[in-house]
């Protein structure tokens, strides 16, 4: 009889190619699914709620695995971490889940916040966790434009080619821009995401912070329904997956 | 006719040996004065406000120097960071001072922040950013404990055997301790600080939060004026000079 755990992670993407196993490197699911072993001796399949890219942070991803072993919440999570000390991956928690808890399928909300460094010297203490726009951005702006996306479109403009969603349909709960100090935080929240559509959704905002696009040019790429409408992708450094919610 | 210029800096220090050279390798200092030389041909002094130890990070030192070469404030700091692009330093801002500015000797105002990560994980994201702590502290018993030692005092019981200060007597102007969710915040801030001051009633304040020293025992460490009678060391990767003012 085994028991369903759902972990909770914090991780640096870029010492990943992402949660998956690519042919260039180890990913985040490996490494857990590497330190369950070391921990039981079993091997389930460790599931992420979201997918996310060789680069992308994570404060709080979910996961979910099935273990026969029988160990308390704090054993497991301190376990697991144990294994874990040469990467720059933690178990946050670490606690028993009901059997048909999914840590994907079963979740029903998702935020992800983007940093962007805006000013004109490169980050000393922040490389690799902000992008760096030298050039001055009008946070305001942004986010008045940013409002014209929030709601249920279908985002078809801002999905990268290799998306697997069965539909570019999306209700975009919020998108928010504000400015403190010298960096400018994007965050987006919704039941699920495209394929790097939070990252196509900063980089088209970035046209707009620097006036060479209006709230209506932001529309506009929204309904062309092409990817090559909306701007260009952001870089994956920038990007935390922050919560992700169940009912 | 040389004009003496102002910088304010960010850098990681876990990449230096600290501020100053070491035979240990290369300080802020020296990078500094590697990029004036490449910019201008000249080899001023590069002066800092505090002599930040290896590891200590920066997110507002400042120093001066003076030049020759006629430049106007952009020019300045864009093209040191041109020349530091390398290196994990930045010049946030150049700009001409008064002749007889003395980054160091005309500050009457340095703020320090330290940072606890206070949580049984380890850092993922933040390794060598933070304090890693596991153990359960009590931040608002920290706070209490520090107000005993805000205002002028002989610090000698916080001071470094190496300090080369001429008294050991300072003006605490605030030490404040906060919890933000899993992080602790010191924040200190006084005219002028003793060697290793800062992290030693870092290290003495944790004794408070782990409850194995009251209050009353940090000031009895205070009165008794010795290093032995005061708490470890805490780790140089926590701290950050965060504004150095000048009247």
């Amino acid at each position: 009889m085994s028991v369903r755990w759902k972990l909770v992670l914090e991780y640096d993407g870029g010492a990943f190619v992402g949660w998956q196993r690519q042919d260039s490197g180890p990913g985040v699911q490996q490494a857990l699914e590497d330190a369950v072993y070391a921990f039981s001796g079993e091997r389930p399949e460790v599931v992420g709620a979201g997918r996310t890219d060789s680069g992308v942070h994570a404060l709080a991803q979910v996961a979910h695995l099935d273990l026969a072993k029988p160990a308390d919440a704090d054993t497991v999570r301190d376990a697991l971490n144990a294994h874990l000390r040469r990467l720059p991956v933690a178990v946050l928690s670490a606690e028993p889940a009901p059997g048909d808890f999914h840590a994907r399928f079963s979740a029903t909300r998702r935020a992800y916040r983007y940093r962007i460094l805006n000013r004109r010297p490169a980050p000393a203490l922040d490389a690799g966790r902000v992008w760096w726009v030298p050039v001055p951005l009008d946070a305001p702006a942004m986010h008045a434009a940013a409002q014209r996306l929030v709601g249920k479109h279908d985002f078809t403009s801002f999905r990268a080619s290799e998306c697997q969603a069965a539909s570019p349909v999306k209700t975009l709960d919020r998108l928010q821009v504000a400015r403190r100090g010298a960096e400018i935080e994007v965050t987006a929240a919704a039941r699920s995401f495209l394929h790097h559509q939070v990252r196509n959704l900063v980089g088209t905002l970035r046209l707009v912070g620097e006036g060479k696009w209006s709230a209506d040019d932001v529309a506009r790429a929204l309904d062309a329904k092409r990817r090559s409408a909306a701007g260009p992708t952001a870089p994956a450094e920038g990007l935390y997956l922050v919560e992700v919610g169940y009912d």
